[in-house]
């Protein structure tokens, strides 16, 4: 296997770069040779949280997505602010849904879009939940938040009422756990 | 739940575009009131093929993506150049592994990342395979490619060796078809 980069970097530019998000836009010559540019997103890595209650159900909720503008049934999760995984997930988990979680595991770091994205993805498992307070007033809008059974999530992404692929990533790594540990 | 979008548009600007992707610079005024920007990336949708082989093993192989400036194994799979999905999907499948499949199904539409972008994901099931050809020479430089079973690719998942997050929503869905098909 090469282990090297085929392109090559000829110079490199920021393009545009907000609070959230910056796009750098890399002069190259491709693998084929001729001369081009990438245009590479720049992202905060971000996480994923599977939070299972005693019944092995997980806890999904409607969030605004803007750039879709509509509602998207996900996990709870978000931007990791260059906290630790398991730090920032906490934050996120209580913030986004009021619960706290008892024990915490990495179930995996994925990346989010590889072709065009640096942002990778942890999920973090977390269990032994209890509700400590009220769900923080943020620009992230959330409805709807609850338990379901997998089963149930798996009929809701196979009648399209779940369309996110992150969501759909941490389902995966979260099956490969429980058929590991239960 | 609210169906109406918690966010109200001011003004619009398109602050970066190459041939593959464009970043839309909103001005808006968030949910909890306060004056603000939403960067959108704008790319085109894209699809994912889940190939499988009569043993019910998948193809997979190792793609250089340059965000990451490293090798990642993945499902092929790439821009869907707003082609229908199966002919987009038929078009990626033989130029980048050499393949044709006399059967295709869709296994789900999905939002890669939907906190910034607008893209989405078609995943396409490819079965009756067989080989046509070479692989064509692209600035996509793959390597490795071959069959692998969903235990092994399981494995490695487990290891840290694949860690491509939309490879594992194509890995979900195609669980979910081989649990009602199989």
């Amino acid at each position: 296997m090469q282990k090297f980069s085929p392109w090559k970097l000829l110079s490199s530019r920021t393009t545009y770069k907000n609070a959230w998000l910056a796009v750098r836009e890399d002069s190259v010559i491709t693998p084929t040779g001729s001369q081009g540019v990438y245009g590479v997103i720049e992202s905060n890595d971000s996480v994923a949280v599977a939070a299972l209650n005693d019944k092995n159900e997980l806890y999904i909720h409607r969030i605004f997505r803007y750039p879709l503008q509509n509602w998207q049934w996900e996990v709870p999760g978000g931007g990791g602010d260059k906290e630790h995984a398991i730090q920032a997930s906490k934050r996120e988990l209580e913030e986004e849904t009021g619960l706290k979680a008892e024990q915490w595991d990495i179930l995996g770091v994925t990346g989010v879009c590889n072709g065009f994205m640096t942002e990778k993805m942890t999920t973090c498992l977390a269990r032994g939940l209890s509700v400590v307070g009220d769900k923080e007033v943020s620009d992230e809008q959330t409805a709807d938040g609850g338990f379901y059974s997998l089963e149930k999530i798996g009929a809701m992404i196979d009648s399209g009422e779940i369309q996110d692929g992150q969501t759909m990533t941490v389902l995966y790594l979260l099956q490969r756990w429980l058929e590991k540990n239960s």
